[in-house]
């Protein structure tokens, strides 16, 4: 059982875990409360890949005075030596007397040892307390270490009759400021952003995350570190490697990974000379294998990705059903039945084929709405 | 200057009046309270056209207790001589003190009339009290008051991506049940339903109301008359007369007006017999002039109008201008880019030319989601 304490200080290991939220790739979000006799004497988040965990930083602050005291950790703690040595065994070593997790480790591989160390030290342990948020700070870490793939959200822009862009392809701006500043906080917390060479072609994005306020830790602002905020990968599906040498999303900040389909080692030495990484996986259809896709991001630690592209390529994902959330962003407008459709699904013949979807959050986003949902 | 009070008992008109949302068609929704030394001496709205209007019934409540009173009416009263008599000459011989009216009549050529009749008796009157409310109780009465044509909403039911029915037609059902009863309540408030002959043959709709408890006034379900529902005129454009007479939009109780856009006296003559009324409009390209249609659904009194059409019909309303609301009930599904699109509107070739809208509300009906937007 747990009290209306616990519920507050395990609100509060989740904010400070939300203070990672766009930095601890690809580690995932954790924040930390130490309470002794009804006082807070130490709080922590962990910040970035090969910086302390959050309940080292905890620790730190509350030093001696962790004796005795209470630890809610929002994940359970780690059991694993990793770069800095299992969190369990430091809590055992501090003397803290009662640690509550909001989730166990998703790794169902090592879920529970953590809390096994912990109790057979005689420490009194409970997890499950306010999960559900626990859950969905870390969508794309819980989905690398269940399902052996990222978390996917495809983004799409539309105006009420479900276009994206004129027949000619014009569309810049369907929405306003406000929606494309929020798609900024999508790609932030994304370990990737996935896209089509046609999109590259035709829009010339760059997909990099802006260095804003929000984007970057405490611990960056206050150390004035504004040009180190975190690039996704940007990976470009581009099965007959066309993506110019010279587009922007090759040659922004941060790393730029063009999938091929066949080999094109002139065209893939270019790339490599604008900075851009180039790799073969098999080709499916027109396109590339998207599972096959799925499997490499997984092995370079994706949590999060965010695809951005066009039609055609979000289509093949829905039609696949690889994806976790569909947002869409939509414009006060009509673009009419000439317009380009809000995804390439042309494969469905009746009502019994529809994609069922459920309505996960629906908000107003400046002068556009953003609907999320998710697969029924 | 309003008071606190004022106002309440100006909210309390406005609930009254309210009432008569399904009923009153084609006079205004009309609601009265009669105030005295703090104290509701009577109230009333007005239920039906030829029946007494909402300042008669409150005055009957009141008798003697109306002497002195502060009348608070939703509407200026009238000052014409109509079926009942001026109601600004009622509440002058009734010996009322105060009229405060929440706006002046929407008829340019009789506004402030009543009020200047008040004013003349030595009473104090006063306008503009929750004006807004009682503006939005009236559309369609002050459209044509003002603009003399029915105020227009057109509703569609459709997918996320935008799509109304699958490239076969299949389109049954894309919204729940939530959404299809919200729909019988825009019916209920509407003067006339229009509807092209291509759904008509697709879907043989009957669009009725079905007597359902909130379609009833107090009047009605304290009197037992559930079978008095108010149906609203059903109407048909069809240029060359295809509809068959046996179809249920013909042969539903209430009243089907078939709008064609030449002769087809044979036609014409079965679809009489079958209980219809046909009528020739000029025709306009493939169809009726949408311009003169609204024409005659003024002439004949219609307040609100309910477009509940196919695309292409629709997507005229939106070419020509001819819409106050567009009322989307969107499905949680995706139908795919070869189901048919929301509106007709193929003419559209770059964003310059998009319709832009304004939200309006943006609720959840069911399981589905209601979006109502304006013309911007």
């Amino acid at each position: 059982m747990f009290t209306r304490l616990d519920h507050q200080y395990m609100a509060r290991a989740l904010q400070l875990a939300e203070q990672g939220l766009y930095t601890t790739d690809p580690n995932p979000r954790v924040g930390c409360v130490l309470v002794r006799d009804g006082e807070i004497v130490g709080e922590g988040f962990h910040a970035r890949a090969g910086e302390p965990h959050a309940e080292r930083h905890a620790m730190a602050e509350a030093g001696d005075r962790a004796r005795g005291a209470t630890a809610y950790v929002t994940l359970e703690p780690c059991s694993h030596t990793g770069r800095t040595g299992p969190c369990a065994d430091a809590l055992v070593a501090a003397g803290v007397a009662r640690v509550v997790v909001a989730m166990e480790d998703p790794n169902p591989q090592v879920a529970g040892n953590g809390m096994q160390t912990l109790a057979a030290a005689g420490i009194e342990t409970a997890s499950g307390l306010l999960e559900a948020d626990a859950r969905a700070l870390n969508p794309g870490f819980i989905s690398r270490m269940t399902r052996q793939r990222p978390y996917l959200r495809i983004k799409i822009a539309a105006s009420v009759d479900g276009r994206t862009a004129m027949a000619s392809g014009e569309s810049q701006w369907i929405t306003g400021p406000a929606a494309r500043e929020d798609v900024q906080r999508l790609r932030a917390r994304s370990s990737a952003v996935i896209t089509g060479v046609g999109t590259v072609l035709a829009d010339r994005p760059s997909y990099t995350v802006r260095p804003q306020q929000w984007a970057l830790t405490d611990y960056q602002q206050h150390s004035g570190g504004s040009d180190r905020v975190r690039q996704p990968l940007r990976v470009i599906l581009d099965r007959t490697l066309q993506t110019p040498p010279g587009v922007p999303v090759v040659s922004a900040p941060g790393h730029c990974l063009l999938v091929a389909g066949e080999q094109h080692p002139g065209r893939q030495n270019a790339l490599e000379s604008a900075g851009a990484e180039v790799m073969l996986l098999p080709a499916s259809g027109s396109g590339i294998d998207l599972q096959q896709l799925l499997i490499e991001l997984n092995r370079r630690e994706c949590n999060e990705v965010l695809v951005e592209c066009g039609a055609t390529l979000a289509g093949a994902f829905v039609r696949e059903g690889l994806f976790d959330e569909l947002i869409v962003y939509m414009a006060p407008a009509l673009l009419g039945s000439s317009a380009r459709p809000l995804l390439g699904l042309p494969q469905l013949a009746s009502m019994s084929e529809k994609v069922s979807l459920q309505w996960q959050d629906v908000r107003q986003v400046g002068n556009d709405l953003r609907l999320t949902l998710v697969p029924a």
